[in-house]
């Protein structure tokens, strides 16, 4: 997906969002957004926008004693989506058709924001709202369809805390092979493999990285055993927006699991903002 | 007022909306972005955010072969008010209060979004429902004595269309001498001399402009006219968020009419966003 420009004010906005997380004064987070423009200068447009989100928090960890301005929050995060896993198990057993279940949860927790002020009881209540709301886009059967054929699957995670809510999905899963692809090095909150590991995915699937630190598939950036991985699956499925943006316009794509959180994506996909989608079908 | 970071992403989006009303390729456009960057580099957050307002709309301005890309929208915004002008009359006539329903109609008109498909009846409703809205600081009582004292007055327009509910509180006073100051040339929707005479304020208050495009008061680039006019008024009112904006850190600050529509201004003020401001105490 090329990178409209109403992309260019929201990266400016995930820029300061990001300084936030960072000790250094008004200038220096200033002088942070004015390196961001000059690498916007630079930027094609032709390319996906987690091109630039990869460049833009590169700029925000160099000034991050840590490296990760988004570690704390991560651990918070996912502290929380853990106290949640009892619950949402149960509803994944109690579903007439568990599958579905599985992959509507795996689409809410791309949805749920962690906040720091929620507290579980909060966060139970917005996910049985989320539960009750239909899919925008639903090529289940498509899904259903090729899980039956597939026997090496490679599922792509988005964010730390959602893994938890992958897991279920991984459960339902037969495929001989499966391989869980995280981020490379901390991205945002997305997922690296200290949190798959934290939400036990390594007892059900090969964790690996892409070898990079962008919120999304670059494959010229990407690891020799993630593009591996990619290229033998039978059935690739990603998580979220970033991996939808890089990898909808392959030839084969992705099933894709995400919620349409902006504006620019929601009408890329006809859908209203903040719709729950699983796209299964060539764009 | 000073200008926060979270100015700074908002300059990139009113630049892009400003850009939208300009006939020129995603990729001049892109250019533009990268121009106000290089601006924004050299502005000082010591300054107040509408001098690098000035600055952002002077840049699309320049790539307008009329010099005003909002020129279309100003006409209809204007029409649309003009259409309302017997409604919102015979509420400032029926109420107990006629100043205070001119003030707070004035605030209002500052208020609606003339949006292009908007029927003259969705603004009366919308109108009707802002009516009964509490104002979010109140110094009625305070603008009462200084209207009573003022012998001149200075009033300071805002938005094109909202001249036409500025006028009902311009038929409220009775002050000796009323000069009505709008900006010298066009920028955003504000109100320029032809949206004065339009609305008939030419008959209530000599009509002024502030000889400059800053959609607020930067002094320094005011006309020896508007200077005279601010320095000999007895009460200057303001109108609007980016006269606030450069005129509230005087020590003597003028009566200022708006509604606080960002949320920096909502938190600068402390009141929840979209309240409506009648404030007239110094800072």
């Amino acid at each position: 997906m090329k990178t409209p420009l109403d992309c260019i004010p929201c990266f400016y906005i995930q820029c300061l969002g990001a300084l936030r997380h960072v000790d250094i004064d008004e200038q220096q987070k200033k002088e942070v957004l004015h390196q961001l423009g000059r690498e916007i200068e630079r930027f094609s447009l032709d390319d996906p926008p987690p091109m630039m989100g990869r460049t833009l928090h590169r700029l925000v960890k160099l000034r991050c004693p840590n490296g990760d301005p988004y570690a704390e929050l991560k651990r918070r995060y996912l502290a929380h989506a853990l106290e949640l896993q009892p619950q949402i198990t149960r509803m994944v057993q109690e579903a007439s058709d568990p599958l579905l279940a599985a992959a509507k949860l795996a689409i809410i927790g791309n949805v749920i924001d962690f906040g720091a002020q929620q507290r579980a009881i909060d966060l139970e209540n917005e996910i049985q709202s989320l539960y009750k709301q239909e899919l925008a886009i639903c090529d289940y059967a498509e899904l259903r369809r090729s899980l039956a054929r597939a026997e090496t699957i490679l599922y792509i995670a988005d964010n730390a805390a959602e893994v938890v809510f992958d897991r279920l999905l991984l459960e339902q899963l037969s495929a001989k092979s499966i391989t869980f692809a995280v981020r490379g090095a901390p991205i945002i909150n997305d997922a690296t493999r200290e949190d798959a590991h934290a939400a036990g995915i390594d007892r059900l699937a090969t964790v690996i990285t892409t070898g990079d630190d962008a919120p999304g598939i670059l494959f010229d950036s990407c690891s020799t055993e993630f593009l591996d991985a990619y290229n033998r699956a039978d059935l690739v499925i990603a998580k979220g927006q970033g991996n939808f943006e890089t990898l909808s316009d392959e030839t084969r794509p992705p099933c894709f699991l995400l919620m349409a959180k902006c504006t620019v994506l929601a009408r890329h996909l006809n859908v209203p903002r903040n719709s729950l989608i699983l796209k299964c079908q060539s764009m």
